[in-house]
């Protein structure tokens, strides 16, 4: 390590704690693009000199102490934590309080959960501190190059935060940074999670699409060109262009295609999980989320599996369906799916007393995240009206291509239903639709079975009130 | 209040805290069936002086304060708490820790959540006092007449707790009665969070298969007496003996079938969320449950659903269904709904350490309790082999009947489909049986895509390890 570049000088606008690939890779985009000094810092000195000896051309200040990295940054001190999500977050939090000044800031740039966001915000606070979440998408290239970042927080940081994470962000379309404070509290975190959760979703119905088009006779490869076919104008998206890549791969140990030979076990790192608890916390429904979760799930339940396939394994049969079919009830699914996610965010927003801007949200997903998409630009739109709602698949710009796609899913779902052809999240998506569109559901059932044996009471269709059946006694319905 | 009942004479064998309906009617079984005295206490005097002037007949010794309830309890004291879940179990806790001898015995009767159960057990044993959650389920009625008990804590304490609630527990068709210590820890509540899960399920696919009844032309009450033929053998339950009730009551405040003037905007009370969230952390696939949560969840989303209905209301098509199908279509989604909540529990009972006997638990749940079902029988002999797993159904007492049930979910899924009838969490059978029984799924390309994106690697079907391609550079596949 250059001990030259470790010292009492404070000019470095901003430090990042935490030299993994993440953290690194974060450092190397601030210094190169904030053409300021940048501090960094980790547990592990080798990660340190790693990083300040292999980017000499860089202005990056390589501390040997938490100490000497507070030292090295102006005020208001602004650290960047790039720590694993976890008890190492408190532990750093915890050292840096001892260190930091009131007004200085702590922005945590892992996937760390909201909750525990939440308690850091309120225990910083006491002490001074600012303490934000960050949610980060776009990887380790999206790190270097340009993420995509949602930050939660204190509205007053946003002047402090601008200029340090704008120069460093995605730049969407319209060269808009695709970083903003969306809210206050943990929404930062709880954005990213909903991302990710979307993400689950999406990489779920395009593996169902996939399937579909398998049992229409059509190879790995054809299925990559029919891709490539659906991802134009506002229907295009990362990963609808990431799939294309993936089903051209050629398997080099094996023969034909690589996707052939990939295991269907699957797993997850988290945030799809706690996407469906805070859906079912909240009392929101995130149906179409929680098939993918759960397909993931029941994909490695290895032991299971094995005593069903071993009795009774079923091959899926032949399909016959149009390919425009397929795709109109993928891009239908998709863009509930989305829906149920921003339902979500906005039941959150309102129940902590964020104050979420959907607008921003939508923003920043237009590039460097996983679930960047075309069609993101109109969904802003929408959310800039002076009447909006969170609801924009109802707006005219989406309604029509989701009742356009109805009988494609209703299609598709019966196809699958047929062939034997695992299809949940999409039948989950047709699923919420018929609810949405249907005046009465068969949960009228289920609160009169409730009232029946555990005198819930229910609601009429015809008058106001909350009633109850005394059903062991005269039997007379009476408004409670 | 007679004074004569309260005093220092320490002859109750059981207290109880806490005379709301459920506490009062568990005060009464037990006072009538112990034939031995039962404290009864509660924070208002007039609840304790209801019960026991009410029931002059009993040797029910209500107390003026804790400190005179826990004086009358025989050692070891055995204090059952039936008070309101949250924070009132803490402070009824910890007063009763100021009053209690080491080996004394807390009972949770409420509906806790497992978590706060498990706290209160360790918190509880730093003061040498045992803490038991319980679940009890069978409403105020199966309260007074006989419970399911669910109860879950330190082995030892069976001995004591036996002869306490043997006599007062609901009794199986082959007299062993609905009480066991199900395994440790706070199994008891985990148990009884399940068994509501499971509730939750078979509730949403009774109202499923009646909206099927309903739609191939049928009305309320020709439902009910389908749901009746249904109810014999091994097939019957007390919900399907409910719904035939329920059906069958015509609409005193309007004209026909009541069920016809019910709102469809259902509620829950937690513990479905709760065994969808205990899920989703476990990586157990609850899909059938999930989505009779989330079913309630978007039946009550009045202003979403609102904006579809004006636009684009749609009115669920004739379906033509034997109602064969339909029945078998139903039995095989039941039992596939009440195999997730045993799975789910005995990854729970793994993960916590609990050593749940699933052998128990179905034991108990036979009588009294909401989802008492008469193939439970059978199920407790597969749980009584020496070799048994959780899967019950994939033993040969079962199997056969969910694969007579594949055809008819089909062909339920596919109706449904094209008929737009709300049939989410038995599509949600449909599909999870398919993801059992289908050697690859739609999750391989999911895998693929975030190897991709994210170099999360994967696994291959025909080699062991996990698998990275390094798709930006050299594009080779290699072993991790």
């Amino acid at each position: 390590m250059k001990q030259s570049e470790i010292g009492p000088v404070n000019d470095c606008v901003i430090g990042v704690v935490g030299l993994g690939v993440m953290g690194a890779n974060l450092a190397l985009n601030l210094a190169s693009n904030l053409r300021e000094p940048i501090a960094a810092y980790d547990i592990n000195a080798a990660n340190v000199q790693r990083l300040v000896e292999g980017h000499p051309d860089l202005s990056l200040k390589g501390a040997a102490s938490l100490n000497d990295f507070v030292s090295s940054l102006t005020s208001p001190r602004v650290v960047l934590l790039m720590v694993p999500a976890g008890p190492p977050v408190d532990v750093v939090t915890d050292e840096l309080l001892g260190l930091l000044h009131e007004g200085d800031l702590i922005i945590d740039g892992g996937n760390s959960h909201y909750k525990d966001t939440q308690e850091r915000v309120e225990r910083c606070k006491s002490r001074g501190i600012l303490f934000l979440g960050m949610g980060v998408s776009g990887g380790e290239q999206g790190a270097l190059l340009g993420p995509a970042l949602m930050a939660g927080g204190d509205p007053a940081v946003w002047e402090v935060i601008q200029p340090i994470f704008e120069p460093i962000a995605a730049l969407a379309g319209d060269d808009l940074p695709c970083v903003a404070l969306v809210g206050s509290g943990a929404s930062g975190h709880f954005t990213k999670m909903v991302h990710n959760g979307i993400e689950y979703a999406d990489l779920q119905l395009i593996g169902e699409a996939y399937a579909l088009l398998r049992a229409t006779g059509r190879t790995a490869a054809q299925a990559g060109e029919i891709f490539a076919q659906w991802n134009v104008g506002d229907d295009r998206s990362y990963l609808l262009d990431s799939v294309e890549q993936v089903l051209l791969m050629d398997d080099a140990l094996g023969s034909g295609s690589l996707i052939d030979a990939v295991s269907c076990a699957a797993k997850g790192k988290g945030t799809g999980a706690w996407t469906v608890i805070a859906g079912a916390e909240l009392g929101m429904s995130v149906s179409i989320i929680a098939e993918a979760l759960f397909a993931r799930s029941v994909s490695s339940a290895r032991d299971e599996r094995d005593a069903w396939l071993l009795q009774h394994e079923i091959i899926a049969k032949p399909v016959d369906l149009p390919i425009e079919t397929v795709r109109d009830a993928y891009l239908a699914a998709r863009l509930l799916a989305y829906q149920q996610g921003m339902t979500l965010l906005a039941a959150a927003s309102n129940n902590y007393g964020w104050d979420v801007r959907l607008e921003d949200v939508v923003r920043i997903w237009r590039a460097g995240c996983i679930i960047r998409a075309g069609f993101l630009d109109k969904v802003r739109g929408i959310y800039q009206k002076e009447d909006a709602t969170d609801l924009f698949v109802t707006d005219p710009a989406f309604y029509e291509q989701i009742i356009a796609g109805y009988a494609p899913l209703q299609e598709v779902s019966k196809a699958a239903a047929i062939s034997s052809v695992h299809l949940p999240s999409t039948s989950a998506a047709l699923n919420h639709l018929i609810a949405l569109r249907s005046r009465t559901l068969p949960t009228a059932l289920v609160q009169l079975l409730r009232d029946y044996f555990g005198a819930h009471t229910f609601e009429r269709t015809d008058l106001p009130g909350s009633f109850h059946v005394s059903w062991e006694s005269d039997r007379q319905i009476r408004k409670q």
